[in-house]
């Protein structure tokens, strides 16, 4: 067995002179709260606060990171746990973290090592590194811990310092849970954010249910195009009265339109019917953004695109085995044309706070930062899911900050479920930009109380602000 | 207040080794005469003389890239200074440099800081930073020494140890500020360079105005393809007596294409008649740069291509504002497929001497290293205007040289109107590029005679030989 | 003359931590033997195991990297002892010698100056650098030492500690200098690989000639669909049995088809005939990768797919002087749809292992690894070609494992016909992967025990494992 100790100088530069630098700047921002403004927590943890159950059921099953890599290097999703759409789970929670945990060096050299490390070392105190030995030992002792109360997810909360965190839920949530927490007394800051995919994308599942769905909630009829923009703004300021200070738009292009109100009407009557083209698809996506974007000057939620991914992209596993499991692939995207259209309505309009997420990092130093450079209302999200990684974030800073500077960035999100880990995340986030400005300051690009400032901002400040926190 | 200081061994990377290395190239080429082969310099000033005026005037309203970052950060560009069209300015120019001192911030880890604290330091010697409270100071001296017989245009170009700097004139040009420098005994080398764009691209603005006009000045009937090309020869052989060495075409895509005479012919009418549709546009530009590349063969001037940007993308402000304020964005560019045309006539013929530069930083490796890595006429041209950065050069040098070389690129140029910073642009070109060899040297990738043989070459040696200067 | 002395600590970052472990970390891989998967020698060399003649046609002629840098330069192929079409060479070895050894500092910084550096100093123990000066005494030292019995073939080969190496064949090919090698008795282990391009792809040159000789051989009737496959199957089985363990697909693009029986037999029939159009050519590649990968999951031969080259992009070139002469660009490839139709088919298939190769290194983080880090076949094959260099290398390691993991990848391969140099480039892989793995070490974010298993898999393990070898 080996040892598992998390070095405090992990992620930071070798050279001595650039290490103490980053390590001088990290210690004045290690400890402070974490502000987490995109994520997909599932606010019942904190509604019902019931404690979670096993390592498997709480660590490996839902994580799609981990059953991509397993997956790839031959193992079925069923060994792992993963029910197959309808079935009962073939392999029991014990069973399947001991596969996990033999495969466990498959992740040298990824984020997702980083992550689980600092969760087993710090949240269980496990002091042996995982394996096909330890794996039993593991699997009791968080067991045994989760079953504590300190281990709640309320508890958890606590302690991992989080100041306020935002899960993500579609229009046609009731946003029960968030109103139970409310209703706690809890002090806890948990959040929503309004995700509309589900009603805006003509191929979504059950599109035409969820419109009907939609008008029952807001109390409009969605198949005319008025009443479905009212129940936008009517279910917009319900969320923003559960605390959501941002919505969220996860489409397959960065495209947006700006069509007259006469054009719009034959499209939304074109979407609503069955057999939609998609070339309608893709323009009715385009224009609910600018329309999105108006209704965000409107009633002031911050927007966030997120754009450019090829969603289950193996028919077979996506059959069987359903969303979220690691078959999410990104394509190439195009951001100035795609754009335009909505830059140039409101992209000059102060009140607007477009943030936009790229999984395409060619689009980092030409694309993205001069626009961000350029207009008011855009900002730039983190570097996003394959790229939330040491040398995914080192590329974004290099790539960006030369033409759109630190300040038309937003800090650092976590975008995650995985509630165990998101200390980690920001951990990562956190040193990975200490380093970046320790070599600023190393090659003489920056004072070292500049680069002071800016790991406060990076850390905390600028998520809070630009999500109006 | 924060002194302001200049570290000598800014931008050289932290590790001792590479860095005493570094040291000791850059001591070899620090001094060397500046060779600015491309740049938008005025002719005026260095024909008149004249003094500059105030910070504002000099520094901050001509310079698009702090006008973006600005403007990004919600600073409309009234209260900078810029003239709405036809109006009078609405912020005085000391409140102007107000405003920026107090964003100077926003600046941190981009070009513009290196090159404006060496501005502020070397030529107007302040010793505080820029911030709010030292605004009114710096725009006091610099006003002060600006007035002095020091400061003239004439007496900066010496103190920089400018050898030669190249302007930029369209062929609607009279030329009679170059005259006016010539005819003056100074010594003080200007010359200028073709830039056909306005009579090239019928989509830019008043093309059928420019071809009246650019017949009247050649002499020929511009409306007839056969005139039309002679005022070409005719203009560039007025340009190169006034000392132009070369051409440079700035097209939105790096096109080319090589019609038959019938085919040009036709082509020609149908983009001189209004209404000229965006494919004959595009195909009369493509079609030109293949007979530029001919006429260069002929004249001997160096043609260069900068494609690849999407100009003025922010409507409101072009309209209200005009060109040049930062809202130029840089778009996906293709360089294989679209100069193979001309390539593929003239791309082995030693007597064409083609520059290429790119704002898509995805073909270095993939495409452009490769193809001047093989084409005799085929030159690279250094990192480009948003790449004009330390992140930008180290990019270029560790994406291009392995398949390039350093051999088919061509040193520097700093491609601007600042001239203040002229210098300061040189030197992060030199620091960068005394870096990335002092890292070839401490890997034992290179032997130090040979990094200090092309830390010259980069400097100075390249451009003289690629510009024939 | 300047001495030449290979430093051992060349390629190892100049940080003297991570120096120190990148150099413990390549003590226990450099004398490893060398797996060589995928590569162009020529087979005769060690059927006939005659001796290599003199410097410039062993070492100049055949290579495509020194020929396009020195033309790029302006010396013409004559000039370098490259025969036009049909005619015997202008240039003697010895003069064409002189003029690459005059040009020598143009590879600076690239690969080939690496690679030939090694070849001098450790096969041909030379002390000088070259240059103008010293190319007579390269020449006569290689001519001397090319002639002793230690420089043949097969002893260079045992010498180079190579244990196995693949060479490229076509279908078309009768394998006859294997059957010589295998009739030996020696104990070298060279296989061949299957490389079906002239009869898979209609706009290869003498496509229908192919056909018919490739009937010839199979004994099948290679002009009815039915009998076109049967003669894969058939020559895949006849060099599986002269020891092939892989397939190799070039194809301009990444496409993939599926098409069903009848699509499939009407596109063959159209393939076959006269004047085949380029979108049923490239429909007919793309369904015949899926058809390869099929068979491949019959047969267990590993199947390679290197896309994206614009072959011959110089006409004038290729008129005279043929192909592989430096003019071949890569272009912007892309794999998310591309290859979908096999993925989806056969993705999943543990019996498939798919190596795919790239030239598009914004695939990398955006496409490859994403795809490599969910479908069991797929796997990623090493930087190639253009990337085959310390800084691609990097590049590669940096973009690719966090998201595909070093698992995902397939260790190293040459790639190349330049027999001489092999042990340089594998010196190189290794030197690049140990630095890149005590960068993670010196960063905490690998131990160092699991750097030195996965320095040995880099090496070794995994190109055994991936190639079935």
């Amino acid at each position: 067995m080996s040892p598992l100790k998390l070095h405090p100088d992990r992620l930071f530069p070798a050279d001595s002179t650039t290490r103490a630098i980053a390590r001088h700047l990290y210690a004045q921002v290690a400890h402070l709260p974490i502000v987490s403004p995109h994520g997909h927590t599932d606010p019942r943890w904190f509604a019902d606060n019931q404690a979670f159950t096993n390592a498997a059921d709480l660590l490996l099953i839902p994580d799609h990171y981990l059953l991509r890599m397993l997956y790839s290097q031959g193992i079925p999703m069923e060994k792992l746990g993963v029910r197959r759409r309808g079935e009962a789970a073939e392999t029991a929670p014990r069973e399947a973290w001991r596969i996990f945990a033999a495969h466990y060096h498959l992740f040298r050299g990824t984020p997702s090592r980083l992550w689980l490390d600092w969760v087993f070392a710090e949240v269980f105190s496990l002091a042996q590194r995982l394996d096909a030995n330890s794996a039993d030992a593991y699997y009791d002792a968080i067991a045994e811990q989760l079953a504590q109360e300190a281990f709640r997810p309320r508890a958890l909360f606590e302690r991992f310092n989080i100041e306020v965190i935002a899960t993500t839920e579609s229009p046609l949530d009731s946003l029960d849970h968030h109103r139970t927490i409310a209703a706690s007394g809890w002090s806890g800051r948990v959040i929503t954010a309004y995700r509309p995919d589900p009603v805006v994308d003509p191929e979504f599942e059950g599109f035409r249910d969820n419109l009907v769905r939609f008008g029952e909630l807001a109390g409009e009829d969605c198949f005319t195009y008025g009443g479905y923009l009212a129940a936008h703004r009517n279910r917009r300021a319900f969320f923003a009265r559960m605390g959501a200070t941002s919505t969220d738009h996860g489409h397959p292009t960065a495209a947006t339109a700006d069509l007259d109100d006469a054009q719009a009407r034959a499209l939304f009557a074109r979407v609503i019917a069955p057999d939609v083209s998609a070339a309608d698809a893709e323009l009715f996506r385009a224009h609910m953004l600018t329309v999105m974007a108006g209704m965000s000057i409107e009633d002031g939620l911050v927007m966030q695109i997120h754009p450019g991914c090829f969603r289950n992209h193996n028919p077979w596993l996506f059959k069987h085995f359903g969303r979220d499991k690691g078959a999410d692939i990104p394509v190439r995207t195009e951001y100035v044309h795609a754009l335009r259209p909505l830059l140039a309505k409101y992209g000059r309009d102060p009140r607007l706070s477009l943030i936009v997420f790229t999984l395409d990092e060619t689009t980092y130093s030409r694309e993205l930062a001069p626009l961000a450079g350029h207009y008011p209302a855009l900002k730039l999200g983190p570097a996003w899911w394959f790229h939330d990684s040491p040398e995914g974030m080192w590329r974004f800073r290099e790539n960006v900050t030369e033409t759109a500077g630190f300040y038309n960035t937003v800090g650092f999100n976590d975008d995650t479920r995985a509630f165990m880990s998101i200390p980690a995340r920001h951990d990562v986030a956190r040193r990975v930009d200490c380093a970046f400005l320790a070599r600023l300051v190393a090659e003489h690009r920056l004072e070292d109380w500049e680069a002071a400032e800016l790991a406060q901002d990076l850390a905390y400040n600028f998520a809070k602000a630009a999500y109006k926190l």
